[in-house]
């Protein structure tokens, strides 16, 4: 049973809450008074964690999806001894402290994902989920669960809200993740007002339609039902859980409690004041908890150590008795393992014959699958189109937990948050497909993935017009610029199967960038002067006799092979060109000026560039004397063949367009 | 009751259909196959439509969410007499014909929305739902309802599971859009295999739970109980109704149907053969259907007619007895009735004091809600940050329909959606609201409304590491690039009130455009130089006194003020620089090459490009030899002032890299 000092430890998390989004002027109160009982019982009694060691690997997982309410984790954070000092808190939003204005992976010590974007939180706790059931099908041995533990979410109605999270909890539920609970944040209260306005629907009911147990407790402020709860949803592993636990937004603040005012903006000193009044605190105080509550929560830590000593014995003794699986295990958590493909001959093979980019890319997943035991993913719906299935790798499911190809359905953004979660789990290396047009939906999980630095890989087949009779809604013409356009993301547009080789080995080795593979659906030939040099971005495929080419053609993947054919009809005419294959920008741009100016050498300005798809990004490499053939307008229904002549992607477009230089 | 010309009319739709994806050895026969029946009996017995006038404002509206499933429209716009030839069908999927892969807006008479991203349409039948209950509530009078119809949306399970429809399902329900009927072709088959491995969920629950009538039909063949299943449907006007029809996709071809293979390949020769044998129809004919099959459509045409004629006179004694609604009607569906605001001085006006442009915004929508009784639109639930609210124009809700501010939820891709069916309606002009970070969420729809050609308008504000505290998850970086790529897409970066307001005048006037304004969160000066040129997308906001400036400051937003700024502190040290304001890149490209010469002389070549986003795209402007002061990394959670600094955005660091180029 609860008892005062519990709730002491509970109103210690509000007003500090209060006092940093106070002092900051900015910041969003309602939440981390709202959910704080729930947070804290949760993290007090029930969660199994250890702030000493937050990368033990048997913790169970916590993500706060509604990242708006930092303050919440990080007052946890602060009073459980993650760190995290009553400075830090002071310095909440302001620069260059460790209490940024979402949580942030990477950033701040305790935080398992950065965390903002609605939904996408609750989304990653379901990645983990999946990958906590995997890791436990192949590492546990009988009497030896070194996988077994739980993953939380707290979020409010925008999460419920989020389509996001609709698409990853019917996952869930097919899935049958009963070591998945999620906690409900229920106050009624949105941005725009009483979730009247927009959201009336019986969420529980949802959630039983997905195949959930669904469990409430009526007060928000009840510790003891919120035990009862967390601990009925321990019990049923068959089937996630979610507790709706009906709150107030903004608890505890007697002038805003219950009102959309308390959501998003500081309370107002005298709020905070009558706030702290309210909760027993004092009122002159700020960032100041009682010493008995901070006693209170050394008490808690220490009474965690016990789980953790006994877990670490237990692996201990399994690495003993299982040294061929401790070494396994060592091999999943190894993230340099794939370099050594650097120089393996049969990871780079290939046979001297045409091929979509897809097909070859299918054979690199199905390499890397032999390769690296942890590389576990798929497609939405999609595999057969996206060549993305893993053959004899076991299909994840509920009833095989040893799958590694994943079916996520036609859920493209749930998808990406799930790859996001399987990736911060650790010991995972996760990649998911789709249609490159349909990046479009993966992408606000993509730019986490970006932010957080996670080495996800995405498969985009069907890459430009080439995707031909589908027409218009299916072929991509601006996703290339704007992935391009992200921060720490490379994506490879590959032009043959040593590019593609090249892409994979990129997106594999990488430790904290994610890669895009663009690939064709249509037949591409190999190319003579393709190599390892693609690792750099951009090289010289095929280059001019003379020590500064007349022209520079710059390609890239379905492009590349009728510029060296333009190459050679130009050659006929004394116009000597280089040709330079550009499958990554953006590993281009990482390169020294001395290589850049190597391939591009800035004396030389007739450049012709020919891509696909926009011309958007190319005049970085263009400048104002150049020439671009690109596809500026979307795309129509025919053959492949078909649009690519009518758009001009032809040897002699490009060979009259270099000319027209001259 | 049906008989066996109705089964010999569905029969007539599987045949063309199958004949189509054969022919162009491409497409997806399983759909048509599997739903011929319930589309039939929709389209011959329930739906008004008039195929002779396919613009009747009071038409029935039907979207084939699943637009793979494309030949199963040609087939019935073919059967119905909407002018779609054999000929035409025989050429489905080939250059220029009215046939694409996808049905396209626009591009084929008949086809309300242009679909193929699953779940679009759905949502798009969402929002003409909510267009036909506010149009309904706006112009019906006693015994004239002049708007009063149904809206159809028919889709599989793929439309099911993309969170897309989730959102708009549950605001739908929220809404009472109680004649919005979903006819779900539910065959249990994906792309990837049975449902089973991604998608067990109880869908009719799912639906319950966000207060929809549910009904099921199961066999999807019965006509009989389709007809009874959409007439409860329809007397049911309190709900929207989910109609679960159980089908076997690709039925009819002996071979294949109930399998994957049905969904997205031709069904081979022989297999077509035998569909034919099987549904009694000759094997030897193609695109053929027996005359009496065209003679039952024909009658069932002439029938619509009856509808089609009350209605006419209905509308034309209602234009008599209300001549008021009539000049109303017409204001409505005017699409050049807010020209006249080029010279309207009210409009234009603004005070000379410092301001937010989403502040500016917020004026502009105001105003044009007086100017434009079809201005309706809102946020997703972020209405108070983006300064979306109309003053006195009502909340749309299931109690209010004549309400004109949408309460969206936190639904952005859904609210996107769903403008694209309000646009898509007629007679409204619909805006949407989000932070410009979640444009992401909302990028699928707004690249359909841009394929479509829909002038919906975007407010997206905080747009730039100016959001400050928030951190990076809430600062745009790269979304501008992304919507600048994106083809018939206007995105504006207003500098101040002047600017602001051309924008939301390009965006009102726009016909076939859609166009979005990103503004700030912070506060900016009212400009000097700031004119109506804005409409141009770049233009000379402060000019050097020389003929040909010394330098050129390209800018936009809250970077052309600074830059002004600069050219002041550079004027002192004897360099005389050109500022261009440049608000929107893609209208600026739109101009003659004389006039983008006249303000970026080609001659000029020491540029500087100054953007607090992504550098993407900006070397078109710069070249190669300028330089660039752009966000090219993530940002952080600091007051903005503090984020400016650091970064560069201030007059004396531009003026240190012009002054770098000489």
């Amino acid at each position: 049973m609860s008892s005062s000092i519990d709730t002491k430890c509970v109103n210690a998390i509000r007003v500090l809450a209060a006092d940093a989004v106070q002092k900051a002027k900015s910041g969003h109160p309602g939440l981390p008074l709202g959910s704080a009982a729930m947070a804290y019982e949760l993290w007090a009694h029930h969660m199994h964690h250890n702030p000493k060691d937050t990368s033990w690997p048997n913790r169970d997982r916590f993500i706060l999806s509604g990242g708006h309410g930092s303050t919440l984790l990080y007052s946890l954070l602060h009073l459980f001894g993650y760190g995290l000092t009553a400075e830090d808190l002071a310095g909440f939003r302001q620069e260059g402290s460790l209490t940024p204005g979402h949580p942030e992976y990477r950033h701040t010590r305790g935080v398992e994902a950065t965390t903002g974007p609605l939904g996408a939180g609750m989304t990653m706790a379901v990645g983990m989920a999946i990958a906590e059931a995997h890791m436990a099908s192949i590492f546990n041995k009988e009497g030896y669960p070194v996988v077994d533990h739980y993953t939380y979410a707290l979020g409010g109605d925008g999460c419920m809200m989020e389509g996001i999270t609709s698409e990853a909890f019917s996952l869930a539920g097919t899935l049958k993740l009963g070591k998945l609970i999620i906690l409900y944040d229920s106050n009624k209260i949105t941005i725009e007002g009483s979730t009247d306005i927009a959201f009336t629907e019986d969420t529980t009911k949802r959630f039983q339609s997905y195949g959930f147990q669904t469990l409430t407790v009526e007060d928000g402020n009840d510790l003891d039902a919120i035990a009862a709860a967390i601990e009925e949803a321990k019990a049923d592993t068959t089937r996630p859980t979610l507790i709706t636990v009906k709150t107030i937004i903004g608890y505890g603040c007697p002038a805003k409690q219950g009102t959309p005012a308390a959501h998003g903006e500081p309370l107002g000193e005298e709020n905070v004041a009558a706030l702290k009044e309210n909760l027993g605190f004092p009122a002159d105080k700020f960032f100041y908890a009682p010493e008995d509550v901070y006693a209170h929560y050394n008490e808690l830590i220490e009474e965690q150590q016990t789980a953790y000593n006994e877990w670490n014995k237990l692996f201990d003794d399994y690495c003993k008795a299982y040294p061929e699986m401790k070494a396994l295990w060592d091999q999943y958590h190894d993230a340099d393992i794939a370099k050594k493909l650097i120089d393996d001959d049969a990871f780079w093979a290939y046979e001297d014959a045409p091929a979509a980019t897809r097909n070859l890319s299918g054979t690199m997943v199905n390499r890397i699958k032999d390769y690296l035991p942890n590389f576990m993913g798929g497609s939405a719906d999609l595999a057969p189109s996206n060549k993305t299935n893993m053959t004899g790798a076991g299909d994840f499911s509920a009833e095989d937990r040893k799958g590694r190809n994943m079916h996520f359905g036609v859920r493209e953004i749930a998808m990406g948050g799930i790859a996001n979660g399987m990736a911060l789990y650790g010991g995972l290396k996760p990649y998911v497909a789709t249609f490159f047009v349909f990046s479009d939906y993966v992408k606000p999980m993509i730019r986490l993935a970006s932010i957080m630095g996670l080495p996800i890989s995405y498969v985009f087949s069907h890459d430009s017009i080439g995707v031909g009779e589908d027409g218009p809604t299916h072929e991509p013409v601006e996703q290339l610029a704007a992935l391009r356009a992200l921060p720490n993301f490379h994506i490879f547009r590959p032009a043959d199967a040593t590019e593609t080789a090249a892409a994979w080995y990129s997106a594999i080795t990488s430790k904290t960038t994610p890669t895009a593979l663009a690939l064709t659906r249509q037949n591409l030939p190999q190319l003579a002067g393709s190599s390892k040099e693609a690792l750099k971005g951009a090289y010289v495929i095929a280059d001019s006799d003379k020590a500064e080419p007349d022209a520079i053609i710059i390609a890239s993947g379905s492009e590349v092979n009728v510029s060296i054919d333009a190459k050679a009809l130009l050659a006929k005419e004394g116009i000597d060109v280089r040709v330079v294959s550009m499958p990554c920008m953006d590993i281009f741009e990482e390169q020294s000026e001395e290589y850049k100016a190597s391939v591009l050498p800035l004396s030389c300005r007739k450049r012709v560039g020919v891509e696909a798809l926009c011309s958007f990004g190319w005049d970085r490499y263009i400048g104002l004397d150049g020439k671009l053939i690109t596809m500026d307008q979307f795309g129509e229904s025919a053959p492949y063949s078909v649009l690519f002549k009518k758009y001009g992607f032809t040897a002699e477009n490009i060979a009259a367009t270099v000319k027209s230089l001259f």
